[in-house]
């Protein structure tokens, strides 16, 4: 009978992920039996592996936290989410920025007062949106935002050509790119390369009507040359999913200022995260038993 | 010198109007002297149109205010701006269902309540979505819809199959789309037979996550219905950039409900409004000198 792949979920039976895995060919067993382990726990309560531990799967993009807990080593193979949820941040990366340009949060403040926000309101066709870190969720977005008539500047780290971008730019190049676009949205995953990012410099060098969108991680903002864009009018606005920390304090001048838009780290709501992995988690499986390349490695810089 | 076509734009001289009826090849004149009239006032201010008059051309897709006034005649060729605006309404439309689906209306009011906004986000991938009066609106947002992943179902009079729509069904079949769509549209224009469209019925028929966003006009929704529909959670939202009356009274229920988004009529923003219909009008001088045939002109039923 155990010919199958044995494979622990923990520390919960999700259903969603347990469907997956038997669905795939699999059998869900306890960690002592496993060779595969897919946690959907915090890295704090990660468990010792046992070396029959082969694979182990994340079910987050982001493994930052996992990272500096010292937990991911170099004795198996380790996969993360990276672009299962690639869809559902892209939908809301658009929801932002479109939110932002149409004046929906102003709308929703200040109720029908029509003169200032008519003349805020900016349209997102005929735009250029610069995507910084063109990975999953730009595969995703591209095609959203060219529909919606804008074009893309793409920004990942070999600069090889992004479907659907008019322009790929490698990220040594990123400067270049704040002067050339009307928005941005930030889609990197938080290293150190990536902390701050956005700064006091290139928010100068932005239009003052952009608007940029974060729905990357927080620290890619310094969150303080932020503000005072915003309330210098250096740039239009800030709708952000991610924010540095999390949530901003109540006392955070974010919170009162009218250009900014806050959810709380929603793009791939936590509510629906297993379902929305469970298919990918079913393929990647599936890969194992047949001993193909699986879906989202982790690759030795562990930046992704 | 007058054989270039006299054009009279009234009651202002619009610098965008007037520099694309210039480089159409056309001459900018009194009233008196022209063929043609540009009005871009309102209705009550409309001028006695001298019989040399043979196109007028006004600047609103909607035109039930210069029906009812009794403006239109049938002496002279009448255009109105359906179509122009339809980028910027299918934009606002776009930003209105994914503010409302990803909850960006509650996280403006209620800031980082996480849980139950994570629990309230929903997608638009993977939905489908109901496009009431397919037109030309509905012609610029169907591949924004497409391009995030939603499936459409386009209703227009005809029931000619709609580019880009997975369904389309004759206005006399309407009643049977609201059980098999996610999300409606509202996209069509005011007139007696689209009155109240969206009544009791028509909301006990939807799907409780539905989201209604109304681009079209206020009369085409029973508000009271609405309200009772809302409150009852009969639908999941409405997102409305017209009311009935507009703006809603300070008291109307719309205004405390916490799954309604109004934005005040900016879809196609005022203050924008004769830049955006200067290469059209530009594009209707060419062809009328050229005696082609004009873009939107005004039928004789009037209803567009």
């Amino acid at each position: 009978m155990t010919s199958t792949l044995p494979v622990a979920i923990e520390p919960d039976h999700d259903e969603h992920l347990v469907a997956a895995v038997e669905s795939a060919g699999a059998q869900v067993v306890d960690l002592d039996e496993a060779r595969a382990l897919v946690w959907i726990g915090t890295p704090s309560e990660f468990p010792e592996l046992p070396d029959h531990v082969e694979w182990v799967a994340l079910k987050t993009a982001g493994i930052e936290d996992f990272v500096s807990a010292g937990v991911i080593d170099d004795r198996r193979i380790w996969t993360n989410a990276s672009g299962f949820y690639a869809e559902n941040v892209a939908e809301h990366a658009l929801a932002l920025l479109l939110a932002g340009l149409r004046q929906i949060n102003t709308a929703v403040l200040r109720h029908w007062d029509k003169e200032p926000i008519d003349t805020s309101v900016r349209s997102l066709h005929g735009s250029t949106v610069a995507i910084i870190g063109a990975g999953g969720i730009a595969a995703s977005l591209i095609p959203r935002l060219n529909a919606s008539g804008a074009r893309v500047i793409a920004v990942n780290r070999s600069g090889r050509a992004v479907e659907g971008a008019a322009q790929t730019l490698p990220s040594t190049r990123t400067g270049e790119v704040w002067a050339q676009t009307d928005h941005v949205v930030l889609a990197a995953p938080a290293t150190a390369e990536t902390r701050h990012l956005v700064d006091a410099d290139m928010l100068a060098a932005l239009p003052s009507h952009a608007w940029i969108v974060n729905v990357a991680r927080g620290p890619l903002v310094d969150q303080d040359a932020l503000v005072t864009a915003l309330r210098d009018g250096q740039i239009a606005g800030a709708a952000l999913d991610v924010t540095d920390p999390e949530p901003p304090d109540p006392h955070d001048p974010l919170w009162s200022l009218p250009n900014v838009i806050i959810t709380p780290h929603v793009a791939n709501p936590s509510s629906g995260l297993t379902r929305t992995m469970a298919p990918f988690l079913g393929e990647n499986v599936r890969r194992f038993i047949a001993g193909e390349t699986l879906l989202s490695v982790i690759g030795p810089d562990r930046d992704y």
